[in-house]
């Protein structure tokens, strides 16, 4: 496994960025952790909110803990509302909606995920995309 | 952005309280925080029950973690309550019913909220409302 | 045993910023508390810090918890921090310095508690003692 | 009170990373909080332990929730060791040891707080310290 080093992540940060901003969202915090969900960079836009942060780094955490993307970790809350709110209860952060996005290295290994929150959850997750491949990294949302 | 000084603080939770008190509303706790969601001012009436002053003080912290008042954030919890839950667990404090309302200086920044409980949540919106109006800011619920 | 009425916390309020004013302390931030340790009011000064309130509160509610004064409390961390450590982990909220007095009714009965935090220990506890005096009531410190 | 915006934290993680390199510093993590404690910007670098980012939060936060700096913090937990694990209970992260270093305007005010952690105290603080320098900002550790 590859280590997803600083320099990408804020090659990273900085695509999400630049898409949110021709794409003209509300502005966003964005949160790059590694394999071991450490944060390895981050950024949050003028005018975020208080916890953007939190909800961030919580959509890219629960990424990590199952090993998929929190979209699905979405739709499995919908399905099973009590297996979410139990893995909350013992994984502790982990916001279940789409914006915290797996990055895959080319060998498909699992070497981090990006979370992002501010604007609605198909836009934080196209963010969240855009940085990962403009990284030359795969993203599993 | 305006500071929300003490002064101004003083005089949400008196109109508040007056306003209350001049619809017969049940005894409330009103509490009112900065943009940092700090408190600054608060004042709980006699007769209310133990944990209100919490309760009205989740409301506000809601409607600060995300920039927007807490009755949205209970339509949000009704369409979508495994976000709710989710977010409640990475941002702590946050109660997503009618009561905790966003408070915006002339140009529209946040510069603090006011939560109220005690009586139903319309009510407590109500109050929050009145206070904030008569401190010539804007509130948004 | 007397409530201790909102009115009555926002005398011990008032005067406390008075004493403290007169006095040039540094900005403060004050809590009262009832028996139960509920707040019945604050304020917090323009220029205190993020978490003066939590701090102010953690010094009554020690105060409440044990039913002494939080400067005897931190008499007793010094000889036993043991206690200390273990009784802030069972009791929760509890700040072993002087600033958490106790407030009687005349009967010496414990109606509550005030907390004061912002500027050296003694000083906040004298301007919780001020507050608490200009209330008509008895302060133990 | 001037805002603490993104630019001005990247300007601060560029600048702290960049004196840490130039003095051959172990891998650091670097943290930008704005005045109400959120994370504005954030980086590790490659090589860090799991808690980097967790510690140097920990260091700026403690030093917002008090408004001074961590080191100054780390002498009243020496001085007065039940203080600070009282503060630590009810304020919740804080890390009482130097690199956590406020940011204060032209005017004094508090802006926000940077926190360092890798190395050994004083070069976090250094580092910390270069970074809100670079940025025309006023430190104070």
């Amino acid at each position: 496994m590859m280590a997803l080093s600083l320099s990408t992540a804020q090659t990273i940060v900085a695509a999400a960025l630049a898409h949110a901003r021709k794409a003209n969202f509300n502005p966003l915090s964005i949160v790059v952790l590694d394999a071991r969900s450490a944060v390895v960079a981050a950024a949050s836009e003028d005018g975020t909110s208080l916890r953007r942060f939190e909800v961030a780094q919580g959509k890219a955490a629960g990424a990590l803990a199952f090993g998929i993307g929190s979209r699905k970790l979405g739709e499995m809350a919908v399905e099973r509302p009590h297996f979410l709110a139990g893995a909350a209860h013992v994984v502790g952060a982990l916001v279940p909606v789409a914006g915290g996005v797996l990055v895959k290295d080319k060998d498909g290994a699992v070497i981090g995920a990006v979370g992002v929150s501010g604007d609605v959850s198909d836009n934080d997750e196209a963010a969240a995309t855009a940085g990962i491949e403009a990284a030359g990294l795969t993203a599993e949302g």
